[in-house]
């Protein structure tokens, strides 16, 4: 029960996604508002503190009708679009990341580019990610309005 | 259902800690080990990256018996104990911090001085903080072993 916006198949890829950066030893959260106004589908945030956004793309109709998307790279390390089964691999464009995603796992198909971020920026995006995990985690704990 | 180990009253206590402090826009999480081995009861997280820890004393007893207290200022900018209604304010030291607190929520009876972490120390504790957080809350929504 993934409380999500992503809608029936790119919330599967989300989670194989995620599956794969946890047992990577990375934290995951999904939608992560940033600071540009977008929502990144999938942040995570390694042992290094090296921060990656993944973008899922449901099929090519999303991939084609995202003009948004060189708007992440500026918030992470590295940058990836994920992708299913299918997906043809040719209409993402050479230079970003790739992953190849089910429901159950994933498995990237190449790393985008190294751009590491500036220190203040990373600061920041980190902990946005540290308060909002902490938030979502005591919602679900200790749900407002149960009161008792 | 907060998954700790604390117990009874002080679970409680911890729980309307995090109310507070969640109230005061922090990300909090319960149980936080250190790099020293120890764990803090409760980490709090506020907006500008500023780290409070708070030590949960279920009774007079609980206070006595800790000889490691001490250890907790040096990852934190401000330490405090908590304690319930009817604990004796007059054993916990004036030089920390300390708040009154129930199940349901906690004030500050004084605040601890301020001891702004170093630069590293902020960024270490941070990292493990957000990364807790984040494996915590997948644990939550997509739990190991459920499979499908």
């Amino acid at each position: 029960p993934v409380t999500t916006s992503l809608a029936g198949v790119a919330c599967g890829l989300a989670r194989g996604v995620c599956r794969y950066f946890a047992a990577a030893g990375y934290g995951c959260l999904l939608e992560v508002p940033l600071r540009s106004g977008r929502r990144a589908d999938v942040m995570a945030l390694g042992a290094k503190g090296d921060i990656v956004i993944v973008e899922i793309k449901s099929g090519p109709q999303d991939f084609r009708t995202d003009r948004k998307w060189h708007e992440y790279p500026e918030f992470c390390d590295r940058f990836y679009f994920a992708v299913g089964d299918g997906f043809p691999e040719a209409l993402i464009p050479g230079e970003v990341g790739l992953i190849r995603a089910d429901r159950y796992g994933a498995a990237p198909i190449r790393d985008g580019p190294l751009h590491p971020l500036a220190g203040a920026r990373r600061k920041a995006v980190s902990l946005r990610f540290a308060r909002l995990a902490a938030l979502r985690l005591q919602v679900t704990l200790d749900p407002p309005g149960a009161g008792m």
